[in-house]
């Protein structure tokens, strides 16, 4: 903030969505040059106002700066966007959600254009952006090379993390966290569920939860080195046969709450046919090799 | 611990399993009279050299002392074990996992022969009993007055939580937050068999979980909140229709990387089921009542 004779990167964002505009604002605030381009252009004259570039078109924009950042609803919007554009000696950093596939694909559609190609996937939702105690960061990987040359600039709006030159492992991981959040989430709906017709304050629970979540959620480190080691009864705290014998438990709890246990059932099915296999010994963690193909 | 002048309550425990063997070897440090009985004598024999008294049977184990602790595999061993015992005016504290039906009936049962009845659901394993750091406790639900008169007793071993009058709470409590548990594991494993076949060191995805799932573990806090109004729309950060749009990712990024959706399947479900009646402006919390019959 202080180095004001420090010479800030100029950026060139498109997609002034909740996102792009959030991002806009924090490397506006920070001094940066910025030039933005959005479909529907109103959205580009709000930010003028605060001092940006409004560019009249996407190719305009890119002309403007080295360091392109793209923030689109999808892939598909990425391809109409940037269709018209001359990327040849860019930099270009794509924080539109994609899957690994898309992000690969874009890599290698960005070097034939003759551009360097950093994928992002966003952990954050708008609120937390230009606001760096709320923790919020955005997984990078491909170009190294270029996340190095602008990993301060990246890291004005929001955290950086970068994951590896494979340019899918942004989005690999990305999805990889999210999805173990809505395993998390599924498991507290269901909680929730169990006291919905009895006289349990929701929010005296929510305590409760939150707490046991976070108590537990270290137990993945373990998962982790016997996934590492491939020996999956290493520093068992109950094994797999204990665990599936306490499962009726869960089941006839839920019917006697009148509680579908259709977000529970699939992972104890896993956990069953895992014993089957005489893994009684082990932790949990067979069930993932079950999940893979 | 440098109270030896105060008069120790003098406990009797059924069931010298790995739990039950834990919790006595922890009343017998504090310095409190036990009095221990096990179907397999074995086990007895083993705490009687550090100090239990090892009794006959399960009759006159109850006989003993006033305070009676439970704590066998299964419901129907505490049928069994308890058949021959006369519990008059003895305070039956029943730390043996059951459903919250199975704990109230437990109560009417222990009522109808003249027993003060606490039910216990125990949130540690073995190895936290005696170890207040490791932060395990039993949910207590059931008679105050038992719990009151007990509460220093039973929190020797492990730290209490008492729930309400209702003896089936403590259960429900346990299951509710196993269950969010088995959910988050779900999700983990889910995360884990993504990265199965990459170049990614599975103890560095753990960190980044951990710290993501303890991030938004408080989350539960907003859906408690949530319920308490019935207004789904309070505070969104992501309403339904972004997420349920989000969906196709996480199934696509699923299928490229060998993996079954399956267990992250049937939560997208519900929640397209519940974007289906219209309610895409809400939070997740809707799922909660599509659960409930
Ligand atoms: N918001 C979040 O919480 C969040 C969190 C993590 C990641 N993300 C990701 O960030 C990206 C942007 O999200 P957002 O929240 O900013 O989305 P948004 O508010 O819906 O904005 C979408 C943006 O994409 C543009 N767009 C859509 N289709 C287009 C097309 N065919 N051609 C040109 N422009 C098109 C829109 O332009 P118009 O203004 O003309 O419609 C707008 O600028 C998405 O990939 C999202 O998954 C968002
Ligand atoms: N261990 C944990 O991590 C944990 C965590 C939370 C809750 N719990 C709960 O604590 C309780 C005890 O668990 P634990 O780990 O101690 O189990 P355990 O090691 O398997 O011991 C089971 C105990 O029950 C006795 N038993 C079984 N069937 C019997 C019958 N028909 N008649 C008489 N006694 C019988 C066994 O006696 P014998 O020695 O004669 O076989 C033994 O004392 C269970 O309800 C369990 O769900 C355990």
């Amino acid at each position: 903030m202080t180095q004001n004779t420090v010479e800030k990167t100029p950026v060139t964002l498109l997609g002034l969505g909740a996102m792009g505009t959030a991002l806009a604002r924090t490397w506006l605030a920070a001094g940066h040059q910025v030039t933005v381009w959005n479909r529907t252009p109103a959205r580009a004259t709000a930010l003028a106002a605060e001092g940006a570039a409004a560019a009249d078109s996407a190719a305009e924009a890119v002309a403007a700066n080295a360091l392109v950042v793209v923030c689109l609803l999808n892939d598909t919007a990425v391809d109409e966007v940037l269709a018209g554009a001359d990327l040849a000696g860019r930099d270009l950093v794509n924080l539109t959600t994609s899957t690994p596939a898309q992000a690969r694909a874009r890599a290698e559609w960005a070097r034939e254009r003759g551009a360097r190609y950093l994928d992002g996937g966003i952990m954050a939702v708008p609120p937390m952006i230009g606001v760096p105690e709320a923790g919020g960061y955005v997984f990078y990987s491909g170009s190294s090379e270029l996340f190095e040359r602008h990993q301060q600039t990246l890291g004005v709006p929001v955290g950086t993390a970068y994951v590896g030159e494979d340019a899918g492992f942004a989005a690999l991981h990305d999805v990889a966290l999210l999805s173990a959040m809505y395993g998390m989430f599924a498991g507290s709906a269901h909680a929730f569920a169990l006291i919905r017709k009895e006289d349990i304050d929701p929010a005296a629970l929510a305590v409760l939860l939150a707490d046991w979540l976070i108590a537990m959620a270290p137990a993945v480190h373990r998962t982790a080195d016997q996934l590492r080691s491939g020996d999956y009864t290493q520093h068992v705290v109950s094994n797999l046969a204990m665990q599936v014998a306490g499962t009726p438990t869960f089941v006839s709890t839920a019917e006697q709450q009148g509680v579908s246990p259709e977000l529970l059932s699939p992972y104890f099915e896993l956990m069953r046919r895992r014993l089957a296999e005489g893994s009684g010994e082990e932790d949990l963690t067979g069930v993932i090799d079950l999940l893979v193909r």
